[in-house]
Order: structure tokens, then C-alpha cells, then sequence
């Protein structure tokens, strides 16, 4: 037995290696960590958790996360209703308004589609989006999912689904991040980038 | 502030990114996802924290973990006590143990000498080691501190410090790993695989 961890130790080990991208040795890492720290430091993480999961609850328009009924983007009167902006998670919402460059409303779909992981579009909020588009008022539905695999088949997807009379249908731009150099993009990017070419002077 | 986190959230990436190696994009990732799991997974990770914290404690002898007065390894009557196994931390007593090579007792020193992050001897559990050596009945000490700049600056002042008539002090042999090829090795590695090589034949 002196080649395995006390029980209580173990446990610990096994829920933090449970949490995404903390491998054995990691979760092995945190948890002396946990010990070592003295016990309100370690006892205000464990709180944390517990608060977070009492108070945040998803968003019932938008499935942004949130400490209401509505989110603070769905309850704020000022933006335009017009646009939606479709994200995978929560986190895209903060990217995005960090931006300065949107002011209209959300929709977060809490995921992808990802067949191999076994999530397809019923795992998804598109049905609650669809819901939102097809009752009138919606101008444009900008998708912003991630320019990976899955987030390219979810927009596909969200295209066709989302074929209503009147309601414009966009996608975030690929291309070569600012600040990037050229040598070293990725030919896909690079390849986007010259597909999406904007011009600059003439037609 | 909608491009900010809610303060339920927020406290929940903060408490995850201060945990070693949860930098602050993980620490969102780690934070969505125990937001979105049901709640009996997540606190069963703040459960797991208090337990841990409640129960497990330091051995008042080698400094190893336990959830006693005393670890299993110091309670057990079975081991040689007279020789001492100097560590890191606990986790390098589970992976000696895990070698079914060394039946004598442990001593944890809890960290390694890094003048840079503020560590001394001071910090560390080393006047303990050198009690527990100059009370006697010890015939030799086996220095395991990590093959790095720390634990080698750790393995000399030790060296020094218990420079004890009648007490072998001794250093885990560096060398390559069993399995290794040798086209791969560091030559830092190489050196000491050189430097330390055993005869087989002949004197």
C-alpha cells in the first residue's frame, strides 16, 4: 500500500483529473499543491466551485452564462435586436465583446458539431436559435464559430437550417491574424486569406 | 462589463488559475467546464478539496503525507531503519515505492534549494533530516533529489551538512533511462552516463 497514495489523496487526484486538460501527473501536481497551500487558500477554491454552480445558470434566451433568468447582454435594453451573433461557448461572448465591435444580441450554441464525440445538432442549442430567428425581427445572423473542423460543419449546418426569407446570413472572415507574418502562415490560412481578398480601389 | 465574467465566474477562473500549471486560458477552459457538468461532478471536486485538506496531514517524522500521526511507511515495523531515503516531495516516495527496490525510511524535505524563488535550507524540512541523522542508528543516507539544478544544489549542501562519522551519504545514479537510445540523449545526460559508467569485467 505504500506505493499508492491514502485514500482522500487519491480522490483528490482523480476529480482534478477529470477536469479538461489536466493529465495524471498534473492532477498529481495540483493536488500536493492543494495540501501544501494552507487551508483557506485551498478551501476558497472549493468554495468557489460551490458558489459558481449555485449562482450561474445559463441564460433561457441566449444560453450565455450568467446569475439571472436573462443574461446582462439579453436584459440590456440598448443593443440592437436585429443581430444575432452565434458562438460556440460563453468564452466567445467575452472575445467577442471585448472587440468593441458588436452591439447586438448572442446566441451561444454550447458546442459544436462533432460527430466523432457523438454531438450532433439535437446536443446543440440550434433548435432554440431557429426558434429565435423564425420569429420575425432578425436582420442577420452572423456565425461565429471557430474556423476549425467542427466549427466550419456547424456553420454549414446553421446555413442551410437557417434559410428564412429576409434574414441575412454571414460568417466571421478567415485570413492572416494582425500582427502575423506572412512566411509563417499556415498554407490554409494563407489560401483563405487570398480567397477572402478584399478590394482595396476599382470594382 | 458584458466583456467581462459575472464575479461568480470570475472568482472561479481566478481561484483555478492560481493552482500550478492552470494558466489563464485553461483556467477558463477548466472553469466552463465544471459550469457546465452536472452539479454532483462539480463538487465532488470541492468535496474532494475540504476531505483532503480535513484529513490528510505532514508526518511528524519523514514529513511524507498521511492521514496519521504517523505515515504508513514510518508505522511500519517491517522497514530497515537505518537507512534514510531523502526526497523532493511525496509523490518521489510513491514512485520509489513503486520500484519494490528500497525497504528502508523516507525523509521528505518538501522542495529543493532555488535561491531564486526564495527557497533555502531554512525552507525546507532539512534541520529535521539532520536530527533525525545525528540521533544515530543511521548507517546511510541516499540522496533522491531530481538530476536538475535544484535538487543537485540540494544533494551538496546536504552532502555537507550531514557529514556524520559513520554515515554514508550516497546520490541516485544519473545516467540514460532504461529504454532510452542513445542517438537521442542530451549531452549532459551522456556525460554523466559516462562519467558514472559501471565495470563489468576486470577491475
Amino acid at each position: 500500500m505504500a506505493g499508492a497514495y491514502s485514500e482522500a489523496i487519491q480522490d483528490l487526484i482523480d476529480a482534478l483529473g477529470r477536469l479538461p486538460g489536466v493529465g495524471p501527473k498534473s492532477a498529481q501536481r495540483i493536488a500536493f499543491h492543494l495540501l501544501k497551500v494552507d487551508v483557506d487558500e485551498a478551501n476558497r477554491l472549493a468554495r468557489a466551485i460551490v458558489r459558481a454552480k449555485e449562482r450561474v445558470r445559463f441564460c433561457s434566451v441566449c444560453f450565455n452564462l450568467g446569475e439571472h433568468e436573462l443574461c446582462e447582454i439579453c436584459s440590456d435594453v440598448k443593443r440592437d435586436d436585429h443581430v444575432i451573433c452565434v458562438v460556440e461557448e460563453p468564452r466567445d461572448v467575452v472575445a467577442i465583446e471585448r472587440t468593441h465591435e458588436f452591439r447586438g444580441r448572442y446566441h451561444v450554441l454550447q458546442g459544436a458539431i462533432d460527430h466523432l464525440q457523438g454531438v450532433g445538432p439535437d446536443q446543440l442549442r440550434i433548435r432554440e436559435l431557429i426558434a429565435r430567428v423564425t420569429a420575425g425581427g432578425i436582420t442577420e445572423v452572423i456565425i461565429c464559430t471557430n474556423p476549425n473542423l467542427e466549427g466550419e460543419a456547424t456553420a454549414l449546418y446553421l446555413s442551410k437550417v437557417l434559410d428564412v426569407p429576409g434574414v441575412t446570413i454571414s460568417r466571421l472572415s478567415s485570413g492572416l491574424p494582425v500582427g502575423g507574418d506572412l512566411e509563417y502562415a499556415d498554407e490554409l490560412t494563407l489560401g483563405r486569406a487570398l480567397e477572402g481578398r478584399r478590394v482595396i480601389t476599382g470594382d
